[in-house]
């Protein structure tokens, strides 16, 4: 599998795009822009969303679900959001084929032409506020905490597979509250959530910060987001969370009774991951060898492959191993056993490691008479030779090893790649090297801002929650600036 | 809540419709046809989700996921399933909105039109089975046993909540063999998993058996189906499970090598059930005192209502409620306890009746003296007053006789509603006064069955399987028949 692999440094997007097909993760469908899961890339997002679903309900959020259609007036109802999300959409305008008269085949039916044209949802903030107005009238309906799990279509024209794509899996929860204080509370819980999540979960590490007014929400008040530092040295977001004043509280006029029984709109929030979270993943831990998982999110912690010569040593051979499988699951750890005769050892290693199975075990006929295995890791591609007695705590030992390893291994990426730039020349030139986290010195504003994406491609990442106060220079303009912000390349 | 509810004998249809919104189940939205889905209800689909997830995964199935799209041609490529699925359609021809020039809003761009117009997925053979052509070769990539859980659209005219929407969330297994008699067996089992599945989980009894030509899925050879009987004597289709022969493999040239290295087409499945699930649920036991949940798929199986004057009798309640909420839980039970301050214990009881929680445990002061509490089930009504000691296994226990309960009453109202019609007087008559199954002859002609529904409004349900052979005369036309078969008004 890893012959014909292109390398990271060689052409780090054609790797990427050559291990997210060849692991089977995903692959381009027939449709443009939209992509086909894979069931093994599936069990790693089924992974992400039963941890995070978990972490959501243990916040004291519920789920439910609204439509996939948006009446198109209602996404002009909130200026900003009209904006940002009313231009790449896939608009349903018939409801009806028909047999073409000349027997080509199905065509559209004039007749069947909607009123009102529907938006395939690009996220559902009109639908689901319009809904709430019928759900709220006082307080003690508050705070409401949703989420949905749901599909999104973005029209999308350069698309990657997770990273961009037309339609994408994501969840979006959505919180009304009474009080301003208490819905700002709830962004800044659930951007936890989700630096927790990615953190300890995908062992990726990410800075909390707030985005600028610019590369804000559409019709947010504020934008949290935690980013992410790819082995590129690009930036990637890895989730938002919106504290949304009341804006789409006034765009579709729902007011609450207080306990006073005066009438006051809601305050809102609303936070999203999505599939692009499976890019960050993979992006993160692989080597040119393939993809490298976290146990954690791993579909297969441990794979155990026979070493055997006839039936009779692969009998033998088998009897043992389901008595140390018993022993793995007993443990929590997902096991798989692979005795197809049809492939070679050698083979499946290779497909293994490519697959990135954190934990590979060998077992043989020498290994039987010592009553040992071979186990190898992914991330270090060490292996070691272990007595089988207490193999699940070993085992449970090891895939904490190998997720804490790989944390510790990009944060000390991230450290190296983080920059300080104190002028113009500086900042151009790291960019121009090595790229990375820069923090840099600016003046606040969206023009400046601009000018140094247009110059530079880099954008400002985000200005980073409890940020060190510091006087300084805007890089680009000099003028005077009190804190330094981060600038990246960024996906 | 139930005060202002419509009772079952006096308008079910108007019951049902009642009951879902005001159980908090699901509501319509503002988009025509497509309902909302609120947190209770969601919260009933999760479980069913789950349950089935389990079982699919236990029968070696895996999960993915493939585009909401199907461009439009791909409907034309097999002869059958276009005429049933090309029609009533959410259909997108563009892909972007612009600012109408006069601002009046925002208008769909007419140069953003597609080439080719895409379909909201009323059902994915189509572009799964593009997708499969590219992943199977060989003999040795079969079976390929794929689920997935989506939402799809039917362009529905009369649609009715969980029913018949517009968009429902469903899941589609499909399976890719190398033989028909495989392919066939697959079928089978997955009919099978759905009606243990029913059976066990939703408590409600099925009738196992094939459809007749005319009822059959387009482009498949056989549907395996699951009929089920509702409170008003209709039928409701629980779940398909098809049998696809080689269709869609030849519409979409998907060809295997043999391990004799010959070429042939690739023998193929589908099976999916939807939310229309939570309707039969609703309708098979609830009363009209609201909604009756089997125990196994309630979100809340227990809820605890403290009897008290005062903060500190609550105080004193709540200290106790903890320990028993905590041993209940640590057998698995799902507890709520509702200390809120706002309502009445009458107000919260009659709540939780409407809501279907099986289990209800209040308790008061005395209760506290004599280590006493007081335990009401939805079922039955009976109360009871039990002691504390063993509590958790003594609920537990009631849990399973709610779940068996609910299961017999249902039994029993089938045999009530089950008839066998020997003429077409008779078959008229039972159609006119209860309604229900009728077994009975018919000459095997789609001629006959249409006439026979449109003359009564009685369609064939299925062919039972293994049924019982019995020459006798078809109750319309008098022709030679050698089984009966299912005939029942349905949804």
């Amino acid at each position: 599998m890893a012959k014909d692999f292109t390398k990271r440094a060689d052409d780090y997007s054609q790797w990427y795009n050559e291990l997210v097909e060849k692991a089977d993760l995903a692959e381009h469908s027939a449709v443009r822009g939209c992509m086909v899961i894979k069931p093994y890339g599936y069990a790693i997002w089924e992974k992400i969303q039963a941890q995070l679903d978990k972490m959501f309900k243990e916040t004291g959020h519920v789920n439910a679900y609204f439509p996939l259609f948006i009446p198109k007036s209602y996404l002009s109802k909130e200026a900003a959001h009209v904006e940002g999300f009313a231009k790449e959409c896939a608009v349903v305008t018939h409801y009806r084929l028909k047999n073409a008269e000349d027997g080509s085949g199905v065509i559209v039916d004039p007749d069947a032409k909607l009123e009102e044209e529907l938006i395939v949802r690009p996220t559902s903030e009109t639908i689901i506020w319009n809904t709430y107005k019928g759900w709220i009238e006082s307080y003690r309906d508050l705070p409401l905490l949703i989420n949905q799990w749901a599909n999104v279509v973005r029209w999308e024209m350069r698309t990657r597979l997770f990273l961009r794509t037309t339609e994408f899996l994501w969840q979006e929860g959505h919180t009304a509250h009474a009080t301003k204080e208490e819905a700002i509370e709830e962004s800044e819980k659930m951007l936890e959530v989700y630096a927790q999540f990615v953190e300890k979960w995908m062992a990726i590490p990410v800075i909390k910060g707030i985005k600028t007014e610019t590369e804000r929400f559409a019709g947010a008040v504020e934008t949290y987001c935690i980013e992410a530092l790819m082995q590129d040295g690009k930036a990637l977001q890895a989730g938002t969370s919106h504290f949304l004043g009341q804006n789409f509280a006034k765009a579709f006029e729902v007011k609450f009774a207080t306990k006073e029984g005066k009438q006051e709109y809601v305050w809102a929030t609303s936070w999203g991951v999505s599939t692009r979270l499976m890019g960050a993943l993979i992006m993160t831990h692989s080597d040119d060898d393939g993809l490298v998982l976290p146990p954690n999110l791993a579909p297969i912690q441990v794979v155990i492959v026979p070493i055997y010569k006839g039936e009779e040593q692969l009998s033998q051979i088998s009897t043992q191993v389901q008595i140390i499988k018993s022993d793995l699951e007993a443990a929590g750890i997902s096991v798989k056993y692979d005795d197809r005769d049809t492939y070679k050892p050698g083979y499946k290693f290779a497909e293994y490691e490519f697959k990135g199975v954190p934990v590979r075990i060998a077992i043989g006929p020498r290994d039987l008479e010592n009553g040992t295995l071979e186990v190898a890791r992914r991330d270090t591609k060490e292996k070691e030779t272990l007595q089988q007695n207490d193999i699940a705590k070993k085992i449970k030992h090891l895939l904490e090893n190998i997720q804490t390893n790989l944390y510790q291994k990009a944060i000390d990426y991230r450290s190296e790649m983080t920059h300080k730039a104190d002028t113009w020349e500086e900042f151009k030139k790291i960019l121009e090297n090595n790229a990375g986290f820069i923090y840099a010195h600016w003046d606040g504003t969206a023009a400046t801002e601009e000018l140094i994406k247009q110059e530079t491609k880099a954008t400002i990442r985000c200005i980073p929650l409890n940020n060190k106060l510091e006087t300084g220079k805007c890089i680009y303009t000099g003028k005077p600036s009190t804190q330094r912000v981060i600038f990246a390349k960024a996906y």
